[in-house]
């Protein structure tokens, strides 16, 4: 028989597809020393017991406790690490203005390494208190300051995804927060992206470099074209934003003569490990280029509230083939919790397909079709994310990455609304995507070791 | 120098207005034995050490820790006690399916007391373990039961108030649970607000029966009439639902040949102390009577978002002098916390003024001026709430109820992203609102009582 690096038995929720979920009753989940599900075993299986006995008796066997439930971690498709320090402040300005009078100072900052490092820390603590086992980051234009958020994940255990960011456009960014030139902005992305590589070779979780151009208004067709090749040479994940409000599309409209998508793909920046954020204002054909392309959208409801204009239509994307993820974009999103965003997620679709306004006619007022349910957001918020990024994460099954929470729905002071021994599966389970709340979440694990744990 | 029951030292958040906040720094509230406000001291008036000194030294004295606010206890003004049971599960399907298949079944269960005991203890620990110091419930048909949630109210310190629920026509109830006839319905009412009013005799926060037809699709016309009368008769708060979705909206319409706020007025249910549930597609004239005898709306922008098929347009209505408040609707919403309502009575009222439908041009998709910020949420959830109900709840203010929250922003482990010492306080506020969790209220205190505490 195998002996396993551990071994955990529980009731696990994990995404078959989009609107499926398996609910693996009381069965073994076997973790191999790189942190990878090597087996899942189920209750009638010949040598359950047997496996269960001897990682007992080698004290490599977790069980869960009553009340106690597996899900996978969360991935978040997009998070502003350095905005973490304005969260749930200036959410009433419009994107023009937010970037200028409050983002871009607060994010010049980032030059200070003991200010990035008080705030990079109590960030990635505080996404694995949430649940959140990987993340897809924009840091700063700072290299040097970025490759700080990418090490500090490594230590914390979260699997990071760090851009630099570009911004080297002068007419389009304040002289105080932006890459010197050009030249600059392309020598310093390829010297982070090297630093990453080098400092993931002692990383379990992996961390990894990204080419990331702030959007496109912020860089110059030089930049743009760089970072495609760059990102081609050294193969690199990739991320943006694209067609997010209605400003930021007219003015790509305008510069270009072509839309966000098709601007993306002539840059070389589409691809099957890019992200792009928002992507509200698609149209079949980006999607169709997006699908092609196996280029992912990283759906950030509660942000899209405050910046983006509208609501982005993820049943239609998800149907057309689209990826899609979730994604938190603190601090445009107020929330570092995907169980928040997952929750708006289903309440933006619904709105979507129901309309907002009273005034008009049942009939009239939305978008028949739009909604999706609390399995599909839970879907978004893992597996995928997992399949956004082209890694082997966001399911609790054979083959993928040991990333998981363990939730707790019994705890005192903080159970959920559960009575009765004979509440079905399902029902735990959207009761745990609509109430879970951090305290809930007991331990979290990545790549098979414990990176965080409530006493 | 007068001695008071107990006093405060802190920095407290209150709502002079729906749009403008008081920042009271460092101020102590003197509390008087009846749990009333009696005075706020601000920290340059003469005898505030004096003040100070004394109650420290007779041990009525408690100071903020560091990272700690004060702000006002929140008030619930729509919450079904019966259905915390299912919250988080079945929010997929139509208002009337969602009634019958789950709900009914559900509360026709609050025959059994054991099972009532059950989730009332656990729902109201629940709500003041989120802040709720105040909250307006519907309970059941059920007569004993329903006293037995006003009694768990007085025992745990909640201001409660609670309405035996009619639902009499056999035309629109199941046989399994409704009134057993119209007069049987009246008696039953009338026995239990006299039984809540002997039970308030000893209850120093107050608890309050309330006149409670759950909406006009549930009741004959005899019914509301003689709710009407009951009401007068015993001078009681009155709820129902009014106006909430397209459905019971039609209903109203057809069989009784008006919209549902000039109904209710004719049941004489419409009055200074009616607090109608969701409201979503009043008119102008169903808002101007609303305003003129001084009803409330409880606005319930999670509950909407699955029932309601439109947002309500808060800002149009505070506008026009309508009293509206905050609802949980425990379990159309799926939450117990008036924190997440607040956010998402702004996200809500910010898609109705962007609008939703991204294939739509910009001007043509929203309803320009409907957005509301996070402060005049916070007005709603407290302020406003207290106006709804004509009690003196919802300020730290001279002449309130000492109905407080203490939150705690540097907690380890559930710290708020606050980074430096100079971050203004209406940042720290904004903060709170979007980003505070239960873990974060550390104590809650009702009437000069405290009523939950974290370790
Ligand atoms: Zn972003
Ligand atoms: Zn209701």
């Amino acid at each position: 028989m195998t002996t396993y690096f551990r071994v955990f038995e529980g009731t696990a929720f994990t995404a078959r597809s989009p609107k499926e979920i398996d609910v693996l009753k009381d069965h073994l989940f076997c973790v191999d020393a790189n942190g990878i599900i090597a087996r899942t075993v189920a209750p009638d299986a010949d040598d359950y017991e047997a496996i269960r006995q001897r990682h007992a008796d080698e004290g490599r066997y977790q069980r869960l406790g009553p009340g106690q439930y597996l899900l996978p971690g969360f991935v978040d498709l997009h998070v502003h690490a350095p905005q973490w320090a304005q969260s749930g402040t200036s959410l009433d300005v419009p994107l023009y203005d937010w970037l200028h009078a409050h983002t871009f100072p607060l994010e010049s900052k980032f030059a200070d390494l003991g200010f990035a490092a008080e705030v990079y820390d109590d960030l990635v603590a505080t996404l694995l208190a949430n649940g959140t086992t990987t993340a897809l980051y924009f840091a700063t234009i700072h290299k040097e300051s970025s490759l700080l958020l990418a090490e500090i994940c490594a230590k914390k255990g979260q699997r990071g995804l760090v851009g630099k960011v570009v911004m080297d456009d002068p007419a389009q960014n304040p002289d105080y927060y932006r890459d010197a030139d050009t030249s600059t902005a392309l020598a310093d992305t390829e010297a982070f992206i090297v630093a990453v590589k080098a400092l993931a070779k002692n990383v379990k979780q992996g961390v990894y470099p990204v080419v990331t151009p702030r959007f496109i208004p912020s860089c110059t067709d030089e930049a743009l074209t760089g970072l495609g090749a760059l990102a081609a040479k050294h193969d690199t994940h990739i991320q943006s934003h694209c067609s997010e409000s209605d400003w930021e599309h007219e003015y790509v409209l305008e510069r270009l003569g072509k839309r966000d998508a098709a601007a993306l793909r002539d840059f070389g920046l589409l691809g099957d490990k890019s992200v792009m954020a928002h992507c509200n204002l698609l149209d079949e054909n980006d999607a169709a280029l997006f699908a092609a392309t196996g280029t992912a959208v990283g759906h950030c409801p509660i942000s899209n509230v405050y910046f983006s204009n509208s609501v982005l239509p993820v049943a239609r994307w998800l149907e057309k083939g689209v990826e899609v993820g979730l994604g938190s974009d603190v601090s445009g999103g107020y929330s570092p919790s995907l169980y928040d965003n997952a929750r708006q997620a289903v309440i933006s679709s619904r709105m979507l397909e129901e309309g907002v306004d009273p005034a008009l006619s049942a009939d009239a007022r939305g978008v028949p079709s739009s909604r999706i349910g609390i399995a599909e957001a839970f879907y978004l918020a893992t597996a995928g994310g997992g399949e956004a990024l082209s890694l082997p994460i966001g399911r609790l099954a054979e083959g993928y990455a040991w990333d998981a929470q363990i939730v707790d729905i019994a705890l005192a002071g903080a159970k959920l609304p559960v009575f009765g021994n004979d509440v079905p599966k399902h029902e735990i389970f959207q009761k745990i995507m609509y109430l879970a709340r951090p305290e809930n979440i007991r331990e979290v694990w990545v790549q098979g070791e414990r990176v965080h744990k409530r006493a």
